[in-house]
C-alpha cells in the first residue's frame, strides 16, 4: 500500500507542483514524515546549482532574483526561488511587499517560487530554508536561487549554502563597514551594486574593492569582482549570470565545487544532529523536571551547572529514542 | 591547598579588580575551570540590577552607557559595564572606537568595564557575555549595565537577558520599520530616542509611539515609553535613570522581577545543556567518524539523518563524559 509519503515523492520527481508545494510545507512545519522524506529524496539531490542571494534591506535582493530567473528561463533552465523573510513575531507577518516584485517570473511553468518567513527561531528557518532547496532539487530545478536579507548569523548561513553567494550593496551602504560589521563582505563569491544610477556609486566600488582586497587570498584562487546592475530595468543583470558561470566554471575545474558541497555537507549533518539532541532532549519528562527544580535554582539552592548535569546524565542513561528516530529504509530502497 | 579557582573567587569577593579580570577572561576563554568558577559564584548572584542597551550601530550607545554609569555613581552605586563588540572575522578586531567614548568613567574605581568581542560564534559570544554578568554580580557590582549593538538574535538574547531592557534609536531610524524587522521594538521595556537635537526627533518619537501601540499589553502592565536624550551633552540622561528606577520599582511591587529572572533561568539552563551535549557529542571519535563517512554520504550512498542516525546512537550508548563533566562540590561548601 502506497504511503502519502509515497505519493508526495512520486509527485516530485513527476515535476508536480503540487507536490513540491506540499513537501515543502511538510519540511516547514517540521513534521516526521518531513524527516522521512527528506531521507527518502536525498539521493536525487546534487544536481540543482545553488545560487545564495543576500545583502542589506533595500538592495533590491528580490527585484535581482526576479530578473535572474528570467534570464535563466531565457536559457531555457528551470528555476526553483526559496526567498526568506523574517518577519517580526509581535507583527507576525511581513512587513514589506517584497514579493510583488517576482510577478515577472511567478505564472512561468518553469519557475516554482517559496516565500519562507521565520514564526519563531531564526535557527530552525535556515535549517528549513536549506531543506527546502532539496527539495527543489529532488524535483529537477535546474537552478535553485535562495534570497535572504543579510542581517542576521542564521540568514548569511542560508546564502552561504550556495555554490555561489552574490552580495547585493547599494550605494548608500558603499563605505561598506556596516556590510563588513554584517558579516557580509565575508562571504561574497562576488558583488552586486545595484541601483548603480544613484550618485556615489562608482566611490562604493572602489570602496568595495578596496576592502576585498584586504581578504587573504592566493593567486590562483577566484577573485571576487563587483559588478554595477540597476536590476529594476535589467541592466547588468547579464553581466551578473555571466559572473556566476564563471564562478561555476572556476569551482569546477579547480576541483573546489566537491570541496565546498562536502563542507556544507558536514555543517548539514551537524546541526541535524544538534537539532535531534534538542528534540531528543527536551522530551516531556526532561522538560518537567526543568520545571519543577527551576525554583530552587532561583533560591540559590542548586546552580544552573549541577542541574544541567543532572539532567545530561539522565539522558544519557534513558534508552535511544524511537518517536522521534527518523524512519530507516535501506538506501536501495529509495526513490 | 587552595587552588588558582579558591585564589579567583576569594578575589572576587573581596572586590578585586585583577580578580574580576582574570574571572572574566577564564570565561572567554571557554576553559573546564570556568565552568568551576561560575558553579562557585552562582549563589552570590542575584544582587545585581541588569540593565540591556541595545540598539542599531551608531545610535549612541556606549555615550549613554558612560553617561547612566556616571548617574548610578553619582548615587554612590557601583557599575559594571560589559560592552559586546561583535567584530568582523575577517578583519579581526572592531571597526570603530567605540571605546573611546567610556573615557569619563575608566578611571573610577567604583566602575568595571570589560569589552567583549566575538571570535568565531556569536552564540558563544551570547552565553560568555551573560556569564561575565554573573562574575559582576558576585564581584558586588550594585548595577550591571550591557550594552550591545541590535543587529541579530544572539544580539538580543543578551541584551533581553536583563532586569530592564532600553532599546535606543536616533531620528533617522525614526520610522521604525528598520527596528521592528531587526525584532528591537519588541525587547524594550523602555525606548531612548538619542540625538533628539536632530531633524525629525518629534516625528520619531510620534512613530515609535504608533507602533508600540500596536504591541499587545495589558491595562495593569508597564507601558513602554519613549524618552529623547542628547547622550552626548548629558541630556535627558536624569530621565533614563529615572525610567530605570520606575521599571524597577513596577517589576519588585508586581511580582514580575522574580517571573522574570525565573523565566531567564530556565534560557540559561537550557543553553548550558544544549552548549553541553554539543561538546560532550563531538569528541574525537564521533568527530572522526563523521569525517571518515563525509564522502559516502556525497556520494549519495548513506544520507546524512541516516549517518546522524547512527552518530545519536553511539551517543547515547556512550558511558557519562567525565573529561567534560564540571567540577562537583556540595552547595554548603561553596562561597
Amino acid at each position: 500500500m502506497k504511503t502519502a509519503t509515497d505519493h508526495t515523492v512520486q509527485g516530485l520527481y513527476q515535476g508536480d507542483r503540487r507536490a513540491v508545494a506540499r513537501a515543502i510545507s511538510l519540511v516547514e512545519n517540521g513534521t516526521p514524515s518531513a524527516m522521512e522524506l527528506l531521507n527518502r529524496v536525498y539521493p536525487h539531490t546534487g544536481n540543482a546549482y545553488r545560487i545564495g542571494i543576500t545583502g542589506p534591506p533595500g538592495a533590491g535582493k528580490s527585484t535581482l532574483t526576479n530578473k535572474l530567473a528570467k534570464h535563466f528561463r531565457g536559457e531555457g533552465r528551470t528555476v526553483g526561488i526559496i526567498a526568506v523573510d523574517p518577519t517580526s513575531p509581535f507583527t507576525g507577518g511581513a512587513l514589506l511587499g517584497d514579493r510583488v516584485r517576482m510577478s515577472e517570473v511567478e505564472l512561468d511553468a518553469g519557475v516554482f517560487i517559496r516565500s519562507m518567513a521565520s514564526r519563531g527561531s531564526l535557527g530552525g528557518l535556515s535549517k528549513k530554508a536549506k531543506e527546502a532547496a532539496d527539495i527543489l532539487d529532488a524535483a529537477g530545478y535546474e537552478i535553485v536561487l535562495m534570497e535572504t536579507v543579510g542581517v542576521g548569523q542564521s540568514e548569511l548561513d542560508i546564502a552561504s549554502a550556495a555554490d555561489t553567494t552574490i552580495v547585493v550593496l547599494v550605494p548608500e551602504s558603499g563605505d561598506g563597514i556596516q556590510a563588513m560589521k554584517a558579516g557580509l563582505m565575508e562571504i561574497g563569491d562576488f558583488f552586486v551594486l545595484n541601483k548603480a544610477d544613484r550618485p556615489g556609486a562608482d566611490q562604493a566600488v572602489m570602496s568595495i574593492k578596496m576592502i576585498l582586497g584586504f581578504r587573504p587570498h592566493d593567486a590562483e584562487s577566484w577573485l571576487s569582482d563587483v559588478v554595477k546592475t540597476q536590476a529594476s530595468n535589467g541592466k547588468g543583470v547579464g553581466e551578473v549570470a555571466d559572473l556566476i558561470r564563471r564562478h561555476r566554471e572556476y569551482l569546477a575545474s579547480s576541483g573546489k565545487l566537491e570541496q565546498r558541497r562536502t563542507e556544507r555537507l558536514e555543517r548539514r549533518i551537524r546541526e541535524i544532529i544538534d537539532d535531534r539532541l534538542h528534540v531528543d532532549f527536551w522530551d516531556q519528562k526532561r522538560s518537567g523536571e526543568l520545571a519543577s527544580r527551576l525554583g530552587k535554582v532561583y533560591r540559590k539552592e542548586l546552580t544552573p551547572y549541577d542541574l544541567a548535569e543532572i539532567l545530561v546524565e539522565d539522558f544519557k542513561r534513558s534508552p535511544a529514542s524511537t518517536e522521534n528516530a527518523i524512519h530507516h529504509t535501506a538506501i536501495s530502497n529509495r526513490g
